[in-house]
């Protein structure tokens, strides 16, 4: 790879209570991460808020001016504490009303009569948006300049990036590559681990612990968007490692 | 409850490129969550940031002023990515050394000749700040101003909440009751729901879909600090609930 890099970057932002509560524990950042990092989108920072007008409005108007995308869940159903359609009409200061298009979403699973008022509202889209549908729920989010809207249901947000995907604008995949360093303490490689990585500022390298059965276990991981580099940098990582093992048994 | 109660609130700081890249699906926001809204600290934002000293600076110097207090996780470890304590040591102005009581607690599990240069880092504390034990590693994290900073490693970073739990101001304790609402659509109830929100303004009060085996389940929760308001507003909603579910049978 001899000429640069495109960098797409994106953000996330998880709308509400029950996640701050610790009532609902997410699983939507892990999938957004999982397919930004797959798509070649770096995502670059999460925030979760509350059900909160003003919170959200902020976030969305930092987030959108700072990262080519904002992937927002959580809000967009029928009830009062649903309120994310409106606060991203206030963000982007824009006008919000019932969507025809919606409406006839919704009425593939709703009969007509029981079209209320509540029901309504989850055609309610910023005018200028794009409906994101799913095919778990018919009930749409949208996609307004650099912000998708999604629903915060695990499998019907998973359906949504799913729909999304093929439109978004991708930039380089990171590659990543894992070298497992086992048993071997973070403190015996961290010298020639911080070389390596002082030799390649365009390479994230990170070291990362984990507790299994009361003992540490580290793996190492070289990302970056040049395979050359990422190989040459395991290479020489792989070399100490190996050596350090050798020198523990 | 006739006097106002007390709030006592807080923000969470994720810090790892691990998370962002769905390497590392966090688990510490969840638990975060759980531990303050049992102890009465109200969990009012998050942010998940990567490894870079201005991203971790800029968060920590707008989540410390704005909240009672600061709980960070990640990047506290020997190895050249582990910025933290240096981030939050520019974040508040304060100098960072090497802390006499950190290399005392590293020595109990690190014998003198290992200690090397790498190792010491974990033991660079921002001046002023208090140590954070935990029973897991010896590693200490550290507390200071309102900003408690803890490992990345789940179970590390849960020793170190209980470490410092005793320690920390605590307000109200949220009292929260779950309404099954069951297969009964969101649409059906969300008018009557919304009425009994409106009433009690001083009440948070959601309704949770989840999908299991491909059709949605509905839960209401209503959450408050004063539990005589909290039992009016369950009651007012299990009337209609079982209303509307009976005349779906």
């Amino acid at each position: 790879m001899t000429q640069a890099a495109t960098i797409v970057t994106a953000a996330a932002l998880v709308i509400g209570d029950e996640i701050l509560s610790g009532r609902t524990k997410d699983k939507n950042i892990g999938t957004i991460a999982d397919f930004c990092t797959n798509i070649g989108i770096d995502l670059r920072e999460v925030r979760i808020v509350p059900d909160v007008t003003e919170e959200i409005v902020a976030a969305v108007n930092v987030l959108r001016k700072r990262y080519d995308y904002v992937f927002t869940t959580g809000g967009i159903g029928p009830t009062h504490d649903d309120i994310t359609a409106d606060a991203i009409s206030a963000a982007l200061g824009v006008g919000i009303s019932e969507d025809p298009r919606a409406i006839e979403l919704l009425l593939q699973f709703i009969k007509p009569e029981n079209l209320n008022e509540a029901r309504r509202r989850m055609a309610r889209i910023p005018h200028g948006a794009d409906l994101v549908l799913n095919k778990v729920s018919k009930a749409p989010g949208f996609w307004i300049e650099n912000v998708i809207v999604m629903a915060g249901v695990p499998s019907v947000m998973q359906a949504m990036l799913e729909d999304v995907g093929p439109r978004l604008s991708t930039g380089a995949v990171t590659i990543a590559e894992t070298i497992e360093a086992g048993n071997l303490p973070e403190g015996a490689y961290a010298a020639e681990l911080a070389a390596v990585a002082i030799e390649n500022p365009a390479l994230s390298i990170g070291s990362y612990p984990s507790v299994i059965d009361g003992k540490f276990y580290n793996q190492i991981v070289v990302r970056g968007k040049d395979a050359e580099l990422v190989a040459g940098a395991v290479a020489a990582i792989r070399i100490f490692v190996t050596r350090l093992q050798a020198e523990r048994v």
